[in-house]
């Protein structure tokens, strides 16, 4: 069996384990930050990191407050440019730690002033002696190309820290729920492995969300793309009301995550829109209105924070690469022209 | 006529309109900024004003030296965060000057102590009145609905204002000749308008590049979806690696941005790697060997400075959306579904 659904079933422990172990670790770290004058966070990563860095982004700008840049790397790995760092917080995102335009924006980052912080996989790694900080992923070896576990792991360690920074216990709290939540969604693989079967000559899609879980959508695409092959577009559904709308067109399959929260209203509008264009629409809701007028809802965990909803919603759209792949024909751990580690040439 | 085809053909005019008439305000915005603390630079922008915003994130980091955030509008409009803007200088790009959330966000961006500044078409506009600074665009009424020469106009602004940020005479000077550039562009039309056709039933495409270029890859593919429907796709040729690349096939199109300069071997290695993939390759570049790899090459003019290229290298890339949407039937003004100013719920 592919080491892909192991490592996704693996997650509610890899969280658990970040959520345990790396609390004094953060705590410290925190403290750090407060004891410096930080007006800006910058986070680099690629690929699934850089999807974690966006999910940070939403998290550390409504829990601290200050804005939150993603990092371009190219200005400081092609360009040779010199930014001022110095009341940046500026954090590095790479499950192997070996990523080179993460680990040089890191050193260049911290030679220039900048707090310097690494969310690894591996704390033996580059990534982690040129930073600072470290903050360890505790998700043990990912065998899978398609990588799952590292970037819920990533998740977990990037909440603790924004939830600990802003000493929100009611959230904090919350977050100790995340496992269970993750665990419950298991219990939809059957009925994703029933579905998966619909959508086997499926060669295009879109997936859209908006707000924190805007990088879900880009995550959950990817996913596809890699094992499946499959032309998968993420889409804010903002910015998808601004072009590509127009594209759609009857049986266009969109996948949509729509948790209850902030963002409910503007998915739900979209899903109800797409079902006039006659698209096919895949929901992940926990909201039975939204699971009503999909094409197929998939019904996910209630009575947890919004906020919270990217370290599960993930899951069931991982489990769909999955079982697609395997539809297709495919190996998803092993997707053509991929390596584990992608040198940015 | 459709006003598409005029208004890509007035984009020398409106961007030499602001090269002369917004230096003095330019100028003294510059001094504005550097009477204040100003430690990050937030950019706020929808669709194409977001692809302007994605070109100023690598210009201003390069030219300033200071992190540069993209916004997400929705954590201040959705979510009702309150950000420390009090070191941020927060810029707010709109053509109309209506979109809602770019409005609400430099509103609320300004009330929390950020310097704002709107750089919009319409100098009477909610944006301008919301914001402490106005740059006009002086584009001229635009009718077609796929925005062209605003997006040209709006890039001269930020290009003014980051070179006198920076007081670099050779680029100011550079910048001055970037309407000439333009022009000359204009001379590949006849050999666009003559290869369009061979698309006319391409259904899905990659569209590339790399650095300052990226977002001239999402502008390339944000016209195509808008006036011909098809499922472009637009990546850094970086992020392209770490996935995507998986689903390249045989005669799948490729369109790539390939100026001389930093970004040119990574992006002519892509060239290369989808060569052997056999997908067809569409590259607008100045450099010989680009332009011989691609299965068509577009020549781009020479000796301007990479940095200048995203002002006129986005020409033969609308001029190719707009001559591919009429051999599909369709009129490029009028995208089925869109409207000029779209609402974000």
């Amino acid at each position: 069996m592919p080491a892909m659904i192991d490592e996704i079933h693996e997650q509610p422990k890899a969280v658990q384990a970040v959520l345990r172990d790396e609390q004094k670790n953060i705590e410290s770290l925190c403290r750090t930050v407060k004891s410096r004058d930080i007006s800006c966070v910058v986070i680099v990563g690629r690929g699934t990191s850089d999807h974690a860095a966006t999910v940070s982004k939403y998290l550390f700008e409504i829990m601290m407050g200050i804005p939150v840049a993603l990092a371009a790397p190219s200005v400081l790995t092609l360009y040779d440019s010199r930014l001022d760092f110095s009341r940046c917080l500026v954090i590095g995102i790479s499950q192997s730690g070996q990523s080179p335009d993460v680990v040089e924006y890191i050193a260049q980052a911290r030679a220039w002033g900048g707090l310097t912080v690494a969310i690894t996989n591996d704390v033996s790694s580059e990534l982690a002696s040129a930073s600072e900080h470290t903050i360890c992923c505790h998700a043990g070896e990912e065998k899978s190309v398609a990588t799952t576990k590292t970037y819920t792991a990533t998740l977990a360690a990037c909440y603790l820290f924004a939830l600990k920074y802003a000493e929100n216990e009611r959230l904090l709290e919350e977050l100790q729920r995340v496992p269970d939540a993750m665990a419950a969604v298991m219990e939809s693989e059957e009925f994703i492995q029933d579905t998966a079967p619909r959508y086997r000559f499926m060669e295009e899609c879109f997936v859209m969300a908006r707000g924190i879980n805007l990088a879900t959508a880009h995550e959950a695409a990817l996913k596809i793309q890699e094992t499946s092959y499959v032309g998968a577009r993420p889409y804010s559904v903002a910015d998808f009301a601004h072009g590509p709308i127009a594209v759609v067109h009857e049986g266009l399959t969109c996948f949509l995550f729509a948790p209850d929260g902030k963002a409910y209203t503007s998915v739900l509008h979209m899903i109800q829109t797409l079902s006039q264009k006659r698209a096919e629409t895949v929901v992940y809701s926990n909201n039975d209105e939204a699971l009503r007028r999909a094409t197929i809802g998939i019904r996910m965990p209630d009575k947890i924070d919004e906020l919270m909803t990217p370290m599960f919603y993930i899951i069931p759209a991982q489990m769909f690469a999955y079982y697609l792949s395997l539809n297709k024909g495919y190996n998803p751990d092993r997707p053509r022209g991929l390596t584990k580690v992608t040198i940015t040439r």
